[in-house]
């Protein structure tokens, strides 16, 4: 460039950061809430980063060639509105309707907004999940795309990052970009490490990043490491800018006290003042070069493994086959697995597509968070690991709700039925912790052709949808040509003479026929469910039995008492008119050790035999 | 040493590794399962350890001078187990119980035994709860002990490590060293690094720890290194130590498919031929030197802050003040929060006692498992941060029920009615996930004078006690002469032809207020119940309220539907003789958006009209 044109781009830079300093306190002000200063210390990164470098097509957020700008700092988002304000995507006035309640603009940004990836505002999440973007882009897409990750310096205390950081670098990608926003001040004071830039430098080196230390408002500085950092080599890059929060107004800026803080009226008069911005602008951003998704093959109906009557196979087994016979169907299914994959059996789909497997390591956030990616991508991520970790990262699970992620989880070894691992192994919360996220679908098979039919299901269903495994090998119940869905379930024995009815689901299906036929040798006849569905569940058929079979039920679980199958079966009543069913819960009541499966589940409280006593007890009563 | 002494020591070495692998077979292979060859990469190690470095009275567990020994590698138990008997602590016969029903000596190490310090098992967890004793060593035992911390390089992947390595630089725990067992192979084939000692040793530097790489299995190398590690010189230390899975045996060392898996009767005559260890010797481990807790200023009667009714004070900041009397009385309380204490209201605490309260930054994970450290010390641990981001801690806290802890955990800004921020920093399922906990308390106080003697309570309280606090100023209900118990509940309003009873806790508990004087003036009178005590429940009043009032409760929360409050007040009846309630549950049953906390509560369906409206609909039906 001429000096002429150095100076017109450093002028257009400077206008933008100004426009969005300026727009972020306005937006804020008017909302008497959020954070400007966190907002500002950013301004001339993003400034650059969106006038010279992002690729984006704001009228069509599914052009698969759209970079991806995710706020992993997402209480910044005044500073996120204000660049669509600029980019011409949304109006001034909608600007100031920031955090009022039914605007798009919420106090942190979620995908209400079609240019919004997921969402955030629980920090240290937005790099794992850039991880995932980014395995999409290089290795399914090979798409272009760069993936830029805002951060703020806190977040990096947050572990989380360190697993995007390690993935990264294992898995070279090299069109993700974090750029840390190193503004010293975190909530309530100086961050950890304040402005020690050359030790975050010195952490992303470590980890195999290149790391460039820049003055975050120079914008020489700031267009040299996005030059580079938009080169791949081969390594992630982390831009590590110095930044001061609250940059541009001289009683903000670094000052304490002012995080999450909104001006008052006369202070953003004061502010703008010395702002001194020109009129407000539309900075168009330079759309994508025109690119084209791989050639896939084509989608083929799915093969389902078939299981025979007379055998014995665990359901993880199952879900293991019927993922492969998906990966043969659809090309956008994609593995992903927590080190365990010969014991989840998403090894047998790892074998199969290599190609489409990405092995996470013990490392069930970057786990989860690279499903979310996968999602934003519109693959169709299957993520396993033993059941007991996923509570590792339940907050990612709690946010990709929130980021209406289609994302399936698969949580092997479930209970006290594992056997001698013990307790640290063992899920015994999973199904309360997966009932409570919103829109979620909750499913824990008991048989193998009961399981792949599932799978395939999970596959065609948004939300976040969990399946529960069994370490076990448990009896095919039924034949291939049984049909199940999400929402139902399957009445195994009826008569006209139910007393009451068993509802169990998975392992304790088992148990419950077990029971049954105890009971019916001893002449007392009961309805047995098999609750495959725990959310949705299977309204209808619990009615039904309600009507039908004195109104009472006993529930077992292979899970702690609180939240689980007793309490979804219950939910089924308690909005309805008509008088509450009697419900007995069997579950897990004290802390487990070590054992045989049998010895575990006698000892819990959940073995046929207690089923048995509970039945009779009941019926004593009635 | 003179050269005899040196080939005495080294062979002193020798016999007890053998030992240990010795014993690693046997008992695996009694129990038909377990981690022989994890147990058998780091027995050099641990032989070095435990006859040269570790201070330890295994007659006196409770000696507060003694080391700690983590098995953070929790799946090497053989190995920990084999050095509890090469100690002496335990005979042989009961070594050859592992895994067995009953057994001391689970599948992964427990404090069922008096030696272990925390449940392990799930991984990456021994280093973070290992800052939290060290930080007890520190700064408030002042006492020299060390904290030795067994890793596997598996588990280097999870970013809870890379929050341990952060803060053990931060605070200078010098007392605390890593152990990292780098024998290559994880579960299912390589992991990640592989035998890239140096990766490793360059990411635990650049987190400003002292790294030396070493052969795991030479003697010179290892005794250095823990030479080394024993001297305090301001920064933690990690030994980085290249081993082989398998160790000692030749069809086992360094060989794929081998994992957790125990050795035939076959195989394990083989290899104890290979490994030919002299007869079973007891190696006493040395006592640690008498030491001399500090000296603690008595403990002071509470005096706890009391509030008036005329004012109104948010729960959260009636939190801050009764910490901040607790430090007062009790100088084993100490504070921990997430970088969030201006919002927590903890800073009341940190201002007061700056040599007890311990900044963990954004990092929950290391959040709780330094207030199990502390635990482990025997401090009484108050951790706080906003209730959505325990979800990030989750696994950490279902850990802590397995190794007994006892901590006291604060969630502020729970629910909808934290307003504009928007719900990726709303808490809708904490309540769930706090039930759903083994032995634990779940708290929601309604008023500041509630939530001081609460507070009090929790203290005294052992397991994981959680209480849930608001953000919004609320009325002061009670005078702070009321008294309040965990297990407890307050009747508000009663009377003899009570049509129902509403039962509320926290925010709600004020919209059934509300609910309550309109329903009055509708000449509807209904029961209103504060169950602040949301586990346990008080049940006797739950029962009388039951009987007394219709058989009918409107229950509302601040939360998911799934497993809450509503879920908890359904317990009371589930288990016992008599017919069920008609129970109608208000919950949050929408994603929400930015707004107000009155806008969100009324879009939630959980605001006071909405109680009138669920009460009189209820009414007609009867």
């Amino acid at each position: 460039m001429t000096i002429t044109e150095t100076n017109s781009q450093v002028q257009q830079w400077t206008n933008l950061a100004q426009q969005l300093r300026v727009d972020s306190i306005r937006s804020t002000t008017a909302a008497g809430s959020g954070h400007p200063t966190s907002s500002m210390s950013a301004a001339d990164l993003m400034s650059v980063l969106m006038t010279s470098y992002l690729r984006y097509d704001f009228d069509n957020p599914k052009n698969p060639n759209n970079d991806h700008l995710i706020f992993s700092k997402g209480h910044a988002s005044p500073l996120l509105y204000s660049m669509y304000k600029a980019a011409g995507a949304i109006t001034d006035e909608e600007l100031m309707t920031l955090r009022k309640f039914g605007s798009r603009l919420e106090g942190h940004p979620t995908p209400i907004l079609p240019w919004v990836d997921v969402a955030t505002g629980s920090l240290g999440q937005g790099l794992p999940i850039g991880v995932g973007v980014a395995l999409a882009g290089k290795y399914l897409d090979k798409l272009p795309y760069h993936i830029w990750v805002l951060l703020g310096d806190s977040e990096m205390a947050e572990g989380s990052q360190w697993e995007a950081f390690d993935h990264a670098t294992h898995y070279k990608l090299d069109n993700l970009v974090g750029i840390l926003d190193v503004n010293r001040l975190g909530q309530r004071g100086e961050t950890e490490l304040g402005w020690n830039t050359a030790a975050y430098q010195a952490r992303a080196r470590a980890f195999g990043w290149n790391a460039i230390v820049i003055d975050g408002h120079n914008y020489d500085e700031i267009n040299s490491a996005f030059a580079q950092a938009a080169q791949p080599n081969g390594s992630p890059t982390l831009i590590v800018a110095k930044t001061v929060k609250g940059k541009g107004v001289s009683f903000l800026e670094n000052k304490e006290g002012w995080h999450g803080k909104a001006l008052s009226k006369d202070q953003e008069e004061q502010a703008i003042k010395e702002l001194n911005p020109v009129r407000s602008m539309t900075f168009p951003v330079q759309k994508p070069p025109a690119g084209q998704l791989p050639r896939e093959p084509e989608k083929k109906p799915v093969d389902l493994p078939r299981y025979d009557l007379k055998d014995s196979v665990a359901t993880r087994k199952a879900y293991g086959d019927a993922l492969k016979a998906l990966g043969a169907a659809n090309p956008d299914v994609v593995g992903l697995d927590g080190e365990v994959s010969n014991s989840t059996y998403a090894e047998e789909f790892a074998k199969a597509f290599p190609e489409r497997f990405f092995e996470q390591y013990i490392a069930e956030q970057q786990l989860v968070a690279a499903a979310v990616g996968m999602s934003v991508r519109h693959k169709i991520p299957f993520a396993s690991t033993f059941a007991a970790f996923f509570t590792r990262a339940y907050d990612f699970i709690r946010m990709a709700a929130i980021s209406r992620a289609n994302i399936r989880l698969a949580g092997s070894h479930a209970g006290v039925s594992i056997g001698e691992d013990g307790p640290s192994q063992m899920a015994l919360e999973d199904l309360a912790m997966m009932r409570c996220v919103f829109g979620s679908t909750v499913l824990y098979p008991s048989d193998p052709n009961q399981t792949a039919q599932l799978v395939e299901q999970m596959a065609n269903h948004d939300g976040i949808v969990y399946m529960r495994t069994t370490r076990e090998k448990t009896p095919v119940l039924y034949s291939p040509d049984e049909q199940f869905e999400v929402g139902g379930s399957k009445v195994i024995h009826q008569s006209e003479n139910d007393r009451l009815t068993i509802v169990g689901a998975g392992i304790t299906l088992h148990e419950a026929l077990k029971a049954y036929d105890q009971l019916k040798s001893q002449r007392v006849t009961v309805r047995v469910i098999d609750a495959y569905s725990v959310k949705p569940m299977d309204e209808e058929t619990l009615l039904a039995a309600a009507q039908e079979a004195g109104n009472t039920f006993v529930v077992v679980e292979d899970h702690w008492p609180e939240g689980g199958l007793g309490d979804a079966v219950i939910d089924v009543f308690t909005q309805r008119d008509g008088p509450m069913p009697q419900v007995v819960k069997l579950a897990v009541q004290s802390m487990p050790g070590s054992g045989t499966p049998a010895e575990l589940m006698e000892e819990a409280g959940i073995s046929a035999h207690h089923i048995v006593e509970a039945v009779n007890a009941l019926l004593k009563r009635v």
